[in-house]
């Protein structure tokens, strides 16, 4: 295809590590948590690319970008590799997360059970609503959106979501850039510009829904 | 990594599109969205690779599993392109959708924008709870579990998105596979046991703050 000028920002090229390969670490991640929990101390890539439906080489490729962590005869250690996994991943430490907007969806995201888990901490919350701030929602302290960026720095949050409705949220990731977050989860359903040195992802819903409806018009092979 | 012995049961192989390929499609799709908002009629796929970090070669050969879609010194036409990604995906229909768990996260999910713009559409949904029956949140009506199969059988559901506590989530997936839901999306955080037949897609959100947390420690050019 021929080039096409482009008034959009180019991202820059792609990181040493493809993003593809952090997002497979996760996977890799929570099927050695369950494998742990089942009882098991080793694992291969055997085992773990079948669990995940990926190929052995696949599994050892991924890996082989951050070290060698099996032993011949053996395989992987999974209490091992998990903490080598954690460690790339920044998961070896509790992360306090600021989580902006308690609509439903804020709600919903103070009462998930799935972030703790993996050291995750919702350590405080704002909205712009009196009404909502001042109190604790299943234990975690709400504040006015004014005081973000004082609560920021004395509980030392570096992540941040939010959740607040589209038209809020760019204005919401400026404070939350101001304010020296690090990382920003975006729920959303509208495009954040960046800030320099904020890293940004933006949760689409609709995008898990859209691979199931392939599966079932194509009636394809079930995970 | 030598064999070793697993009790747990293996996904079937690799279905002919891979997952990972068609993950890619959401992504494409989009871009492309958002391109013909800004005005674009025509793409090409050095542009659409590089608004996502991908190389033009991986957009040609990702596309490629499902036909020929460019024209020689044009490129893409954004339109055309977008139509026969919807029809691929199967969202070029709107698809009714059944939400069971009416606490925090199943009203959030009510009141989610960014499925409606996708094509899917909440036709209905289910608590245990008879104080949240009856009644109609965000224009959704809702039911009591048990009346589940006689309305996705009206109603024609074939998709149903899990929003229950872990506890309950196996259960609610059992009388959905019973009820003829063909694809199912957990919330819950906790595996469940696929049903033949039975696409099943889990959510999560973990995973995302995760990618985050690697770019923080990393220091990874953002994307």
């Amino acid at each position: 295809m021929g080039e096409i000028s482009n008034p959009k920002p180019i991202p820059p090229a792609e990181a040493a590590v493809p993003k593809a390969v952090v997002s497979r670490l996760s996977l890799y991640l929570r099927e050695l948590q369950h494998l742990v929990r089942d009882g098991y101390e080793t694992t291969s890539s055997t085992q773990l690319g079948s669990l995940l439906g990926f190929t052995d080489a696949q599994v050892r490729k991924d890996l082989a970008y951050f070290g060698q962590f099996g032993y011949p005869g053996i395989g992987y250690r999974c209490s091992e590799l998990i903490n080598a996994v954690k460690g790339i991943l920044g998961t070896d430490r509790c992360w306090p997360v600021a989580l902006v907007g308690l609509g439903n969806l804020g709600r919903a995201l103070l009462g998930y059970k799935g972030f703790e888990t993996q050291g995750f901490r919702i350590a405080a919350a704002f909205d712009v609503d009196p009404a909502k701030v001042g109190t604790a929602i299943e234990g975690v302290p709400t504040y006015a959106l004014d005081d973000l960026a004082e609560v920021v720095a004395v509980k030392k949050i570096k992540l941040a979501m939010i959740a607040v409705p589209a038209p809020a949220a760019q204005d919401v990731a400026d404070r939350l850039a101001a304010a020296g977050i690090d990382g920003i989860m975006n729920f959303a359903p509208v495009t954040i510009t960046p800030h320099d040195g904020v890293s940004m992802v933006g949760v689409d819903l609709a995008i898990e829904l859209e691979q199931l409806t392939f599966n079932v018009v194509n009636h394809q092979p079930k995970p």
